[in-house]
């Protein structure tokens, strides 16, 4: 069983981490190819965490929580609220672990997340696309269920098991000058900044942020957290706003912070989908746009990118 | 220089041509999903073609014949007719050895085809969407400019280059009981089948072709080369017809064949870019739906499949 972190993880913590998901995770591949290096300017690494389970990174930071749960807090279930890639992290691996999953999503979310969430066997709870509804409906369930909540970003243990991705990124491939990943509630960047901290000291971690979501680089320039005034990006895993766990590591641990437009987003995605051939979420687009925003500033860079996830609606491609 | 095979190619003529076409083409990835192998029943390991220079396996043949060619004969470029993923090939490794490429392309070709063609600097000369006109133009473009004309698939060092596919599988993934490719001319399955006599000697080489277009099913078991009646096929890049050369290693080299149906393609097809996440084209799903038609043959082996290439229209997808 592991810790339950009060505290952003130590790099010694952070390895026991990724030894106990291990058999839970996909070790997902690395790819590049030579046409998109010609039009970057650099050397892109890509670290496939639209081929993990349930196809997203989300299935480290669940993981990693579930596993510092003990026998009793596990007993009676997981309990979430998403309409994303977190509720079927949860419910994959309640599943796993032989448990119920009680997952909060708004009566308007896409029919094609419900039927993920549900074919991973969780018992989803309809609640108004609100945030006190929703919050308020965890409550219910979670008081009569007795199923343990863990929150999508703002916990230790979430932000440990998303560090992984970029531990395994820098042993794939070693040397980056640089990674990047998208934030949206800030957990995958909090663990990619740490990563980079402890095992690539001489890199930078920078992140990216729609300009439509911008509440990190908002916050960052404010020292406080400031909340996003719309949803209206695209990259709809980046809706969310950062908390106070994942504000305080980016505060100290992230190097730099990039926004990026909706035509940039849309342009990027398209150029992934067409020369490196994989399914990815517009969210995934919004570190590789970043890059292509500023190409000097890259140019001859060694640049890992996280990919955060594939689960995208066909019917709805933006191009 | 390479030599100019007059026979089948041998064993260490082809791990000849393997380190001679490295320089020109990416080592592509081996992708796996447990949920892919849940639903088959087995394990199966996808060799990602579509992740390969110009975006499908073409570029490992289209360049072992380039290298075979002496100066004298590379002098003034490469011509071939193709619509498809051939006369990128040709096109990008003419641009790379720095010679002219003339590609005679029927005028009713997708734009999308033509356009990528053109960006890797090859001359698309335009013919009507005859077998006649197509190969009268390209006589008439040979004889004018003296350019070398590398046959799709009809050419024992075309087929060498497409059997390091399934030799790079093989060193990938170590044995394998089975290896599967699709069947349009036969250059791919034909080197898959040499690849899969020399080098993993007790596995079985199963090429799979669509039902619509079964000219290989139907030959072998007439014993003579029989024509395609239609192209009615989504799987676009098989719809052409076997030739000798390829049709006499498949005679003697390959196990056996399964055909399937389009509404196997297109589920198939589906069930990889929904699960593993990769842009492919449908005939890339072609042998993972005879895998899933025949799931007890396949129970508990390991089995590795080439995913062709990912050159598909992203407005035009058939689900």
């Amino acid at each position: 069983m592991l810790s339950k972190f009060q505290a952003p993880p130590t790099a010694s913590e952070l390895k026991v981490v990724h030894e106990a998901i291990k058999p839970y995770i996909i070790q997902t591949s690395v790819l590049s190819h030579p046409d998109i290096d010609k039009k970057s300017g650099c050397q892109v690494f890509f670290k496939c965490e639209n081929f993990q389970n349930i196809g997203a990174f989300k299935m480290r930071g669940a993981t990693a929580a579930a596993l510092s749960l003990s026998e009793a807090e596990l007993k009676n279930g997981l309990a979430t609220h998403s309409s994303g890639n977190h509720a079927q992290a949860v419910a994959k691996i309640a599943q796993i672990l032989g448990i119920p999953a009680y997952i909060v999503m708004p009566d308007n979310a896409p029919a094609v997340k419900k039927e993920a969430t549900l074919s991973y066997g969780a018992k989803v709870i309809d609640c108004k696309p609100t945030t006190a509804d929703r919050e308020a409906t965890l409550e219910r369930i979670v008081a009569e269920t007795g199923a343990y909540f863990i929150h999508p970003y703002n916990d230790f243990n979430v932000i440990a098991g998303q560090a992984t991705a970029a531990m395994e990124l820098i042993e794939q491939v070693g040397d980056l000058d640089i990674i990047m990943a998208p934030i949206g509630g800030g957990g995958l960047m909090s663990g990619t900044s740490l990563a980079v901290r402890y095992f690539l000291p001489d890199g930078l971690a920078i992140g990216t942020e729609p300009e439509e979501v911008n509440d990190a680089y908002l916050s960052l320039r404010a020292g406080t957290i400031i909340e996003n005034k719309t949803t209206n990006t695209i990259a709809d895993g980046l809706r969310t706003t950062i908390r106070e766990k994942t504000f305080g590591i980016l505060q100290t641990a992230m190097n730099d912070i990039i926004t990026v437009s909706e035509a940039e987003i849309i342009a990027a995605m398209k150029l992934l989908w067409e020369k490196q051939k994989i399914v990815i979420e517009p969210s995934c687009a919004v570190p590789f746009a970043a890059l292509l925003q500023q190409k000097e500033r890259f140019a001859g860079k060694r640049v890992g990118i996280i990919i955060s996830g594939g689960n995208v609606d066909f019917n709805n491609l933006p191009f």
